[in-house]
């Protein structure tokens, strides 16, 4: 089986023109078959701020109403994603720059009214990945590039996690491939001690589970993690969470965290 | 020889949701292989309004500055290509958005600074579109729906005119199909009296020269008619100019105006 390594990049490193231009410099060295999915960062929320779009927020979640909507699919699925695909041109790397919408690539649930109506956002699971595109894709040798943007099929975009996106995208993909996964951003790892930057090598779940309800691992770190091990779960042979600036270490497994079931 | 049609749909079309949908009605039921180009309408005027980015004119000529090709890079790129890419999506068609950049589609030639410094303009020719990438999309079962951006290969996207990607892309095409142009817009066709909305159904490159000089066709149609009979002189079988509204019957040659050498 051939190898396909998913690369997700996060939202600060998008934010720093310098950081990401170093993180694609990093990107281009990885060889063979690969996909990037890129977050959001702030620059959607400082256009919202230039635009007098307010973040609407219930309950301390991000609704997605349809001004956001507009915002995010203009940031995203315009500046964001078609400069990295422009500054991949640049680099060689024949880059496709697509939302889920684009020849379908990934369909969505619009997730359902309960306590909180989320808005505009996009539930998804293996099954919503249209592998079988992608995989022609790889085959005329491009390089898609993902923005959390998804579809419904009923004419609309949908929100959608760009670490979610990553993981099931990866665990999607093992149909056809030996699937890396790698969550790149801004710290050198999971780690253990965030004074001393002490990463951890290898993470088991038991061991997450663990330095979760010790309260080392946190915040934002939770959901990333939960989509890593979800990956595991789900058939992708190795993931890994680590620096943007080092990619092709990571790949290597020379650099970061190796996360395991057991 | 295979049939493809190509669809440019103006602005105004853009520029008004319900036009929009009556349009994408109307482009699904055209059959074969097709690809569809839009322009930018003034969406982009409106969000940069909001944003606080006054559009520079020298000499009447917009220049595209930094700010300026943030701009349409998030709403043509985005906002008006993806919820297009969506809606067809919703109907049915396989749609794929696409700028120059992505799978490097259509390169450009950033316009050289001669008396005016044009900013970010990308000029195209023949010889900038990548047939065989667009033709692998459309035996992949794929209508794409490209905006106006190319990019320089340097890391750069630009500003292209949407009618002038329509011809060129028309005019590469037919190495490897039989092409039909179609330029929609609000109007019928082309008019030989505006206020009895009077449309010529046949016109030559003598006639359009008349016209033109009698003040008849005048402004924006210009450079359209332009674009349109450097079309037929690069080879595309037919090239017609009508209304957006019925798509299908102009592309049977049942209603607005065709163009001819002689």
């Amino acid at each position: 089986m051939k190898e396909l390594t998913v690369i997700k990049v996060g939202g600060k490193v998008i934010d720093d023109p310098e950081a990401l231009k170093r993180f694609l410099d990093s990107f281009v060295e990885v060889s063979g078959a690969k996909i990037l999915v890129h977050g959001g960062g702030k620059i959607a929320s400082d256009f919202g701020n230039r635009l007098g779009i307010t973040p609407q927020l219930i309950n301390g979640r991000r609704i997605t109403d349809k001004p956001t909507l507009e915002l995010v699919t203009m940031v995203y699925g315009g500046l964001v994603n078609k400069n990295i695909v422009a500054q991949l041109q640049e680099r060689g790397e024949n880059a496709i720059g697509l939302t889920g919408a684009d020849a379908n690539v990934i369909s969505a649930n619009k997730r359902q009214v309960s306590a909180i109506d989320y808005g505009y956002v996009g539930d998804v699971s293996r099954t919503d990945v249209n592998t079988a595109m992608i995989s022609n894709f790889i085959d005329a040798g491009l390089v898609p590039v993902l923005c959390p943007l998804t579809h419904d099929g009923n004419g609309n975009l949908l929100n959608t996690n760009a670490d979610t996106i990553a993981s099931v995208l990866a665990t999607a993909m093992t149909e056809k491939f030996r699937v890396n996964l790698i969550y790149c951003f801004e710290q050198d790892g999971v780690l253990e001690d965030f004074a001393k930057n002490k990463v951890i090598a290898t993470i088991t779940y038991d061991q997450y589970d663990k330095l979760k309800t010790e309260g080392v691992i946190q915040a934002g770190m939770i959901p990333k993690m939960d989509n890593a091990f979800d990956a595991i779960k789900g058939g992708v042979d190795t993931v890994k969470i680590g620096s943007f600036q080092s990619v092709q270490t990571l790949v290597k497994g020379k650099s970061g965290t190796k996360i395991t079931l057991s």
